[in-house]
């Protein structure tokens, strides 16, 4: 039986959650894949503050990264603790001790990755990384190991599980966004500061995780599109709704020839599409291939023991490619460099929400700006004027056919110059 | 670059999916696996017959299994042909020559898996079966790589496209079995003799194979309770319809401490169930772990290209573990018997629908005989006699609580036996 020692830096919700998955499921792994995994030394900051201390015995717990990264017996380092540092300089200090990591810190991945696997190479560890997108799902292990046959050409999906608790209760119980959201932090789905989640910033760390893997080429945050969801309304919510529509935060990357989009921002799906009903804080993701066509992957994307079930996954999968480790990296396609990645172009369908006078001639002023910047329009709907307002004012709701970003950020504009035009309210990408 | 020569048994649908995946997407695979992978021979029946003879050229091709076999060059056979023989016998004779083999064919290996993998491992070569279940899907792959440090308790799932076509028509169109089956034969989706699909032998062998590998035990296939839909009809449907279910049909291992339950069937589950909105020939499967909770995979169970992406995944896969394949089989539990997992009393809830002579004290007499044997009611649905019906008859639907499957056979047999009873209709095990 092969022992194996592993250290866990944190031991916070994901780190505790791990520590039960060893002790727990032990005999089912050394039955199974003739594994004795052992957690010999746990990372904390200081024994005093640790609220999960008593579930290790005392003499596991440091607060030295050296007595981790010197200890020989100890192959495996998962760092559990989230943010950049010093996550970063203890992944660093570890990799460089001839250690395999496995990380479930999404931030610190996107940030640095190039540089972790490289230094992974350099010391001919391993550098393990599935537990940093979707949680629970086996996302990028699917992509290396499973559709590695296929040109992938499309990535869409949920992949931030308190924003799609936020929208879920908005759409569903017809909540504006700042009532939803302190509910969401009461049940603990936000933090008390949600921006990360909330204006998107984790949905893109994940992103470009996940773009930079499926297509091969380096996706680094700094090129993702980000849009929040913090400007969302209940008549968002209503619109979409008359529409057929379901609004989900998505992020979305699409590789066409040599060029690559990826972008994360509220999105119009119709109902009848399979992440419409992804509900609460579940996440899944398609993938497209030109072989294997659509598959999508669902399950809770956070959360102590899923987390802890992907972090596992790795440790194990880690030991039998002792030696043998591929760095779960992504080669750059010679023919994509940085200029052909930046596409902020892309096409789109669109659904903009107008409030404007309600005077003879407006649809036709409006009509006109679409039609000199080429967008074509798919239908309309026009809201009578509501309770309490004053004077005479309309709801217009456009839904546009396909075309392209700039040319509709253009009309938006000069639409907010018309004199007709009280205000452009939203502005929605719509995904079939 | 690894130069990797392959050959093909069999090109039918699969064989020349996967020498389309290796030619149209070999610069791609060059690039990112760093493996200039071949077809170098295929094996056909003859020449004539070949309705794909000109994807490839002429030389490529044999009729002999030995040109393969005896050929030192080729470390990989890929069979694609189906059935048991010859497939069984070609399958001992590529593993006996050194080859690592990787199939698509799910009733050879639900048959002769534990024969195989003992010949692979003697030979020191791999054996991968990716393909046998669930198409592109990467349901094995998941289980063995990604889910390996749960105790995995449940596997449900829709792994029959042929079936969920037609059951998916019968519920959207209202029309009765024999009817769609003749319409899904003229569209292709099933084949001339579609005993094995619809009686639910194609299911079985794919549940023997996820379930082995899922519990880590042994699931022969004659283990398994297998119902097809034949039998289905409108009614059933339209029952199904008034109490907010949908018919589909499932395959299902769970596991309760040494017990392990495995059975195909038609299963009423919630409208508002994920497998529920699986439509057409598409597939999905809940994966149910004790860390991990559910996840659930979902794509195209079958099909040229899919089941390609999915036999060239584990081509690739393969090539990778040279000298180091792991089986991809399970490891009997030790203290899981074939006694114990031969669990024919599993509890479920039921739908029984019931045609009765409409006369007092008929629901009491039949409420007796559930009681008598301990299964309680849930719901009971009354409905109206139907036009042209002879005498006074009543359809009477009975929706019961959990319930042992052998109380539930009995009270159906006692029930058979009541003068008021015309016909027990349909008894269809309900999941929630």
């Amino acid at each position: 039986m092969k022992k194996i020692y592993i250290a866990l830096l944190g031991f916070g919700t994901v780190g505790a959650g791990v520590y039960r998955v060893v002790t727990e499921n032990h005999a089912l792994i050394e039955h199974r894949e003739e594994l004795d995994i052992e957690v010999k030394r746990i990372l904390v900051k200081n024994f005093d503050s640790e609220p999960n201390i008593n579930m290790a015995p005392r003499e596991v717990f440091t607060t030295s990264i050296d007595d981790i990264t010197n200890d020989p017996d100890i192959s495996i380092v998962v760092e559990c603790m989230g943010g950049v540092e010093p996550a970063r300089t203890f992944i660093l200090a570890a990799l460089n001790g001839k250690k395999t990591v496995v990380t479930s810190n999404k931030e610190v991945i996107s940030k640095h990755w190039y540089m972790f696997a490289d230094t992974a190479r350099k010391n001919e560890v391993g550098l393990y990384i599935e537990a940093t997108v979707g949680g629970g799902i086996p996302l990028l292990r699917t992509v290396t190991d499973s559709l590695q046959a296929n040109n992938i050409e499309q990535v869409m999906g949920i992949i931030n599980g308190t924003t799609n608790f936020i929208l879920t209760k908005m759409s569903e119980a017809g909540q504006d966004f700042g009532e939803t959201l302190r509910e969401a932090q009461e049940l603990g789905y936000a933090e008390a500061d949600p921006t990360a989640d909330v204006e998107g910033f984790d949905a893109t760390y994940k992103l470009s995780i996940l773009s930079s893997l499926a297509f091969h080429t380096h996706m680094p945050i700094d090129v993702i599109h980000r849009e929040g969801i913090t400007k969302l309304t209940s008549e968002d919510f209503h619109a979409a709704r008359q529409l057929g529509y379901e609004i989900k935060l998505l992020a979305i990357g699409k590789k066409t020839e040599n060029r690559v989009e990826v972008r994360v921002h509220p999105t119009m799906i119709p109902k009848t599409h399979p992440l419409a009903s992804v509900r609460e804080s579940f996440n899944a993701v398609f993938i497209k291939g030109n072989a294997v066509d659509d598959v999508m992957l669902y399950g809770r994307g956070a959360g102590q023991m899923p987390t802890a079930s992907a972090v596992m996954g790795d440790v194990i999968y880690a030991c039998h490619h002792e030696g043998k480790h591929r760095l779960g990296t992504f080669r750059n396609i010679p023919d994509m460099d940085q200029g052909t990645i930046l596409v902020r172009d892309w096409q789109s369908k669109y659904c903009i929400r107008t409030r404007v006078a309600d005077q003879p001639g407006v649809l036709s002023k409006i009509a006109g700006v679409f039609a000199k910047h080429n967008v074509s329009l798919n239908s309309v709907l026009q809201f009578a004027q509501k309770e309490g307002e004053k004077g005479p004012i309309a709801w217009i709701t456009f839904l546009t056919h396909t075309a392209q970003e700039l040319a509709v950020q253009a009309a938006v504009e000069e639409l907010n110059t018309l004199d007709c035009m009280e205000s452009v309210e939203s502005l929605i990408r719509v995904e079939e």
